[in-house]
């Protein structure tokens, strides 16, 4: 197995809503979003919305869950300023606000949102961790 | 907010654990990793892995959650074959095959497997998403 991901799939129970979200974050819908599937370019993955129901039949699970995933998406930024900005950005878009930008012990400044389905953004700057100019972040060998 | 993932932190509930069954997969783990957080380089993102209850009081949520997590992690191979010689390597490394490889719909093929504390990932092929040189994917417009 080649270490990358190629698509996160957030399962969600309004499509048109989270469409709506994560376009007003600046995410573009791709012309391949059809019926009831939508991808947004992230960088060199993808970011796709997927009903939620119709995402545990495919993947051969129950529906049923709740309460915290367990896991979380973050999104780093290149300026301690921007943390705040961006969830404040999505706040403005309709995301809850989950913890308000603040310094955190490993040395950088965070915050996490969540987004109408309750997926967790964590929005960082970490200056220990360079980003590219593409976007990317590379972590030592 | 800039379209793009910098890390999908995967809560766990033994780090020894889970660091050896990405290792086993083909993931490195970087010299930044340290204490109780490991860090993977995937494609330009990197996935972390930390303690699950740790990782909840980062987010300022509540640790209990169960089922389904609504979220599912794709891996797209080159080939169709590559679909389950994934799963193969992901079951042989102590995963969970949750849906062996199959034709889908869509056009593709695909399967799931679980990693040590029920991450879900498929693995797809999907002939109408390339894969690019380096491992990134490129939706159209």
């Amino acid at each position: 197995m080649e270490p990358r991901v190629s698509i996160i799939t957030l399962g969600v129970a309004n499509l048109a809503r989270s469409r709506a979200f994560y376009e007003a974050l600046g995410f573009h819908a791709s012309s391949a979003s059809q019926g009831d599937i939508v991808f947004f370019q992230a960088g060199g993955l993808g970011i796709a919305l997927y009903p939620r129901a119709a995402l545990a039949e495919d993947a051969n699970v129950a529906e049923a869950g709740s309460g915290f995933r367990g896991l979380t998406i973050a999104h780093n930024v290149r300026a301690k300023e921007e943390v705040g900005a961006v969830l404040a950005e999505a706040q403005a878009a309709g995301g809850r606000m989950v913890k308000p930008a603040q310094d955190v012990f490993w040395g950088g400044h965070s915050g996490y949102f969540a987004d109408p389905d309750g997926h967790l953004w964590e929005v960082a700057w970490n200056p220990h961790l360079p980003i590219l100019a593409d976007g990317s972040v590379r972590f030592p060998e």
